[in-house]
């Protein structure tokens, strides 16, 4: 497998435009994705109960179970508790778009970020859809700028390709995606779209979407709150013209991996761009009996207050960690529990089988010094394995979410 | 009821101490607690199975079910993840402070807070109880010594005592507590220890405290870490003289309402001295199904680190409260929320019925602008209703957990 130039264009029969359309001040707000032809799709969505009008359009769509031909992304709205006007709003979004490519409404996913409970300037969206759509093109220029039109303050620009052979063929995916950045006044929302050419079943790239989710976005933290507007979705348009993958053979274990490598660059991108973020870290717990356990303990560490701060401190604080993991849920001997912190600075054991370990203070300090530090955490109490990503928790976070109304 | 001089001391029968043996630099660190006859026990423990092992002995004793004399609480150490030596070493303070009075072991609760993972000096330990336990006694000034003793970082000695007349006799409840500081290097705890004389069967001393804690202690958020070392212990030796409350008659209600009171004030104490705190939240969730319904939001809001970046800001974002609403695994419907803050500024109406209220901007500044703000949430689905207790997410909270290691 290669990493690809490009994003969400890179895949064949992809094209995209972003562009400034007035919902923010000078910075593009308007992206737009077209497949050539329909392309299936698999879509995962917010938990929270309370959706953005958007959501609730593309559950819709992507309940229905047919394919799909584009998506229409809005930042600096998020189009959320704004009544039965932002679901109407919503629609007519997929509306002119759909009007404008001659396809259905029903055929367009759409996604809005940004301030919550505030109406839609509908007007400006629909003459830009109208003034932009024939601008759509395959080139990474054009998936650059889409890439940036749904950005809020992400501080850069996420997208990511990787291309392999797959039953012979070269197969692309593609994607783009933002973070959480706080729109004035409000949340974070995390989207990521992702687009490929691969031939295969609607049912085995749902399959493979929600198995790639429950380890990528569903393992990152940045601040525990969960946002009304968060989507997740793929697109595959068969177009690499490889044979069908209908069973679960080793062309979908293939395609499989490479999904899951696109969703854990852009999940892991986003918690490194979390607000205020000043260290990346990656958290293992290995050793338990399920899956399920080394998931919920290794998000509960990664999302610990008293973690977050103990690293933006630079403090070798096991106590923390141990703590966190016991207030988890799950059960196990403490007197098991090593932790070790490693990075490119060197390793150390904090913890070994329940007893603190004398550690090398200087050593300790330069892994400590690091932006990136990866926490092994071993239970020694089964076979299982899962790793979290989240950052630490610094005087910026407060102050880009502390501030918002200026 | 009125508020009684005093604390820990202020019912009969109940002397303490405080002093400072050497596991702190200079401050107090030892407390004793001594009931002049047998008092019946009932008490909560942290939920967290990392345990220390004060946690694990006074455990124990409580489900023993046997009248106890004493509590010893030490701070500047948690003797948590200490291993055999750790339970060891609670047993030898035990052990220590019963030879000294003449009573045995299994008479004495244990209670630490600090640093976790560093061997208790159990030698200082030792000798600090042997000289300071003759200096017990049942002054006001002995009680504010043991409050004291039990500080970390908290900034204010907490004490509080109530009195009222029960079956015809003054019946006194006393007590003191500690809340969230970080003690190098490690966690806040959560300890508050209750003195009553009312006479009372252990059956209903433990149904009183149980209510009680779910609606007090249980109600309040820092930072969502919960410690190894929480405790909660009520202590009743009878001496009040009123008749034995042995059912839930009216004397028992009133006992119950006097006990909540106390662990109100503790509970709300505790948020407002929480480590950075510049904002004292009070979130009452009404009209839902159920009481765990409301409870489940309230302490989903108040915990929210966005909502308590809000807050810090001085923002008025319902948005990010009606989110974290939606994440609480609650179900209700968002075009049903009313979303109110309020306090001596004034009140100011957000949302009404799900549709946004546009607010009057001055006078809501104004109220955001108090350290006390209650935010009232109706969802118009129910009767019940629940408050929670928090505070906001300040630059100092990442200070203080993030320079530890000085």
């Amino acid at each position: 497998m290669i990493d690809s130039i490009g994003g969400i264009t890179a895949p064949s029969g992809f094209q995209a435009i972003g562009a400034h359309v007035g919902l923010r001040k000078r910075k593009k707000d308007l992206a737009l994705v077209w497949s050539t032809v329909p392309a299936h799709v698999a879509a995962s969505f917010t938990t929270n109960i309370v959706k953005g009008a958007s959501i609730v359009w593309s559950q819709y769509i992507v309940e229905q179970g047919q394919p799909i031909r584009g998506i229409i992304i809005n930042s600096g709205n998020a189009n959320s508790c704004t009544g039965e006007e932002g679901l109407v709003h919503t629609r007519m979004m997929a509306e002119t778009y759909a009007a404008c490519r001659n396809v259905s409404a029903e055929e367009i996913l759409v996604a809005s970020t940004g301030v919550i409970g505030v109406p839609l300037p509908i007007d400006r969206v629909k003459a830009g859809i109208q003034t932009i759509h024939d601008a759509l093109d395959c080139s990474d220029v054009a998936g650059t700028a889409a890439a940036e039109a749904i950005m809020t303050t992400d501080s850069s620009i996420k997208e990511f390709a990787k291309t392999t052979l797959i039953g012979g063929k070269l197969v692309t995916i593609g994607g783009m995606a933002k973070g959480s950045g706080m729109v004035h006044p409000n949340m974070a929302t995390m989207l990521a779209f992702i687009t490929t050419d691969i031939n295969i079943t609607p049912e085995l790239l749902k399959k493979a979407l929600k198995e790639s989710v429950s380890q990528t976005y569903n393992m990152i933290s940045v601040d525990g709150d969960t946002s009304t507007n968060d989507m997740v979705a793929v697109l595959a348009n068969g177009l690499a013209g490889n044979v069908l993958i209908d069973e679960e053979n080793e062309d979908y274990q293939k395609f499989s991996k490479l999904l899951h490598q696109v969703n854990a660059h852009f999940a892991k991108a986003i918690v490194k761009d979390g607000e205020g973020a000043t260290k990346f870290i990656e958290v293992t717990v290995q050793g338990t009996k399920s899956l399920e356990d080394a998931q919920r303990l290794s998000r509960t560490v990664v999302s610990s207050n008293l973690v977050k701060t103990a690293f933006f401190g630079q403090e070798a604080n096991w106590g923390r960690i141990i703590a966190a993991l016991g207030y988890s849920g799950v059960q196990f001997d403490p007197q098991n529990v090593s932790i070790q912190f490693l990075n490119k600075a060197g390793s150390v054991s904090l913890l070994k089988s329940g007893e603190p370990v004398l550690i090398d203070e200087m050593g300790t300090a330069e892994i400590l010094k690091e932006s990136n530090i990866e926490i092994l955490i071993d239970l020694h109490d089964g076979q299982s394995t899962a790793t979290a990503w989240g950052c630490d928790l610094s005087y910026d976070y407060v102050r880009i979410n502390g501030s918002g109304r200026t």
